[in-house]
């Protein structure tokens, strides 16, 4: 899933832009030393950023932990400050009087580890760019494969610096759908409720593919140089072919008709000359270079590979991960998403019915595919904020 | 569309070897001069390889010409000796007795301008990789771009060049639906019986993107240097990542399911270092490797480009290009396309019906997506059989 802020946000920035008076939020740091990572090696040193929303109560028991996906950061909702150009990607969701509503619960949301948004100076991550304690440079390709097992390990132990050992719920989109569920599987007497939103339970032989072509143009970029690249010219050409490969498996054929209504076939440029692309491959290509801007491509490599790795309770047999779930799940599913498409995700609440398990299925209607998670949220806020109250 | 040979045949394959006494085909070779593009430049030769099969009659009025997809070749049917591997990706509906019976019928299918399989002995092509007369050395980027058009308008030629000057029907998938079309709207009263299989009738806003990213690893490739490869090394990792983003596209997730029953997304490998990939991804990798043997890389993207500018009539204006044809037309969506989906083909029908033109749908039902255009057709031959009998 991606953050496409800047590329084609005609239908979305409406709703975004009546917001008034913002929530402010804060980024703050967490770090701690010594974590030993599911592949088995030690990091020195971990540090993760992390926001807030609404008033943790003394009880500490009105906590709704936000998982990010893919593309995405710990800024869930508010503005950094009152002439932010856009706020949080669940601002719509998450507020004072919204469907997590921060005036009852204490909203809290963490980047994971090996976030992509490295240049992003409100991102806070340890990951390939970070500096190896050992050598003082850069870890590059030497930073250990992490796991969505990881990325949930750390915010534990950021809730455990807190007090915190019960969550209302937990709730993520996409990869972050992979985060919320492994919490319901890994510590099912602290999770009360799951809500998995245009997710999975388990990469697939499809999916697993889809994956490695979002990582395939940065190894072709000759600046990669093997993730060896900290000292000189970043991989931008690999990393933009990368964020052109999300955007188009993120979002259906429907949002990019309803983008571009004035698309011309007969592009008389790129009949002239193979070497101009067509118009609307210029204008999508200068897109995704400036979200390359902000990325990491090693960082990317290893989000792809924490995706590819998962499956609930990082085991092969989810009926036997999915009986350790204690919480109440809400699957929502987009019914035009696709890559995390809805068919597997049905299947998945089939099975948990039938496990006994308390389980609803919402499929999120829209034209923008797997992004409805994000961008088409806010309809079903009523279905999110009855989930939450019962 | 692509050509699988030597993928994920597990399905297919089967249906191939029930094949006995196989009919043999040998490739010609149509050379001409001095052909200009609908781009305006003037190619002093072109060349083109072909194959038929059965037997032109008297009266020249028995021919079905077979127009090749994107990965594809002239070669739809037969095999070039007895001991060849593989026939001709149609050859479960061309042949004595089948769909499209040679004991009637006159076949003929050609290499497109630009083919792909520059590196495949059989093929025979004009495009990038061919010698300029002008300078004695491989045209490259300067190659002029070339279009649907004039890929039909070579064959043209080549049916001049028998004296036929009547067909039958005009039968293409994917790309080939694309010049089965615009034979029937550009020559209208030669063309009696269009089949129009898992294609379109124009590009839009997300297809000529979908097709750039077919594009975008060979640019990425150093060794593509800006098409000037042939005196050096050939952009092979690119070419491979096309081929793997070919794939993807041309599959549905069910395929990749079937294919792969033992997949394993608890990948021990990937798991302990970044560089190893997936081992289905190394599978993969490992075919599509195989397959960017025969590519020639500026080939392919001359041949995204042909497919990104195509639209019924090389015009704007859908309506009225349909208008134009007089041919009785079957369209054949697969009903699980991902790529060239069924949804426009389903309002193409719609819109040919109001024109009260003599239109037919069948959808090939499949677990290939795209690629059932191919390997499932045999499903509907009796439909074919009945539709060129008419």
């Amino acid at each position: 899933m991606l953050k496409v802020i800047g590329v084609v946000l005609i239908v979305a920035s409406h709703w975004a832009s009546a917001q008034s008076d913002p929530m402010l939020v804060e980024k703050q740091r967490f770090a701690f030393t010594n974590y030993t990572t599911e592949s088995g090696e030690t990091l020195p040193e971990v540090q993760v950023g992390w926001e807030s929303y609404g008033t943790l109560n003394e009880a500490k028991d009105n906590v709704i932990l936000i998982t990010h996906f893919f593309s995405g950061t710990s800024h869930a909702a508010g503005k950094y400050s009152v002439d932010d150009a856009q706020p949080g990607y669940w601002d719509a969701i998450i507020g004072p009087g919204k469907a997590i509503d921060t005036n009852k619960y204490y909203v809290i949301s963490s980047d994971t580890l090996v976030n992509a948004n490295w240049h992003n100076e409100q991102v806070i991550t340890t990951g390939p760019a970070s500096i190896n304690p050992k050598t003082g440079k850069p870890y590059g390709l030497d930073f250990p494969v992490v796991t969505i097992g990881d990325f949930v390990e750390v915010q534990k132990r950021l809730l455990d610096s807190l007090g915190i050992e019960k969550l209302h719920a937990v709730i993520g989109a996409s990869m972050g759908s992979f985060q919320a569920l492994e919490w319901s599987v890994r510590y099912p007497d602290m999770v009360e409720r799951l809500v998995h939103v245009i997710g999975a339970a388990k990469m697939d032989a499809w999916t697993v593919p889809a994956l490695e072509k979002w990582a395939l143009p940065i190894r072709l970029d000759a600046n990669w140089n093997n993730g060896n690249y900290y000292d000189g010219e970043r991989p931008l050409a690999g990393v933009t072919a990368t964020m052109l490969n999300i955007t188009q498996d993120a979002m259906h054929p429907k949002i990019y008709q309803a983008s571009f209504p004035n698309f011309t076939v007969q592009d008389e440029g790129a009949k002239q000359d193979i070497r101009t692309l067509p118009a609307i491959s210029q204008t999508l290509h200068q897109r995704a270079a400036a979200r390359a801007q902000t990325q990491d491509a090693n960082h990317i490599l290893y989000l792809v590979r924490a995706s590819q790795l998962y499956s609930a309770g990082m085991q092969e047999d989810l009926s036997a991960a999915a009986q350790k779930i204690k919480a109440d799940i809400l699957l929502m599913p987009a019914s035009n998403d696709l890559l995390l498409r809805p068919g597997p995700v049905r299947a998945f609440a089939q099975l948990l019915k039938a496990q006994g398990k308390n389980v609803k299925i919402e499929e999120i209607d829209g034209i923008w595919g797997h992004l409805d998670g994000i961008f088409s949220i806010q309809t079903k806020a009523p279905v999110i904020a009855e989930f939450l109250a019962e």
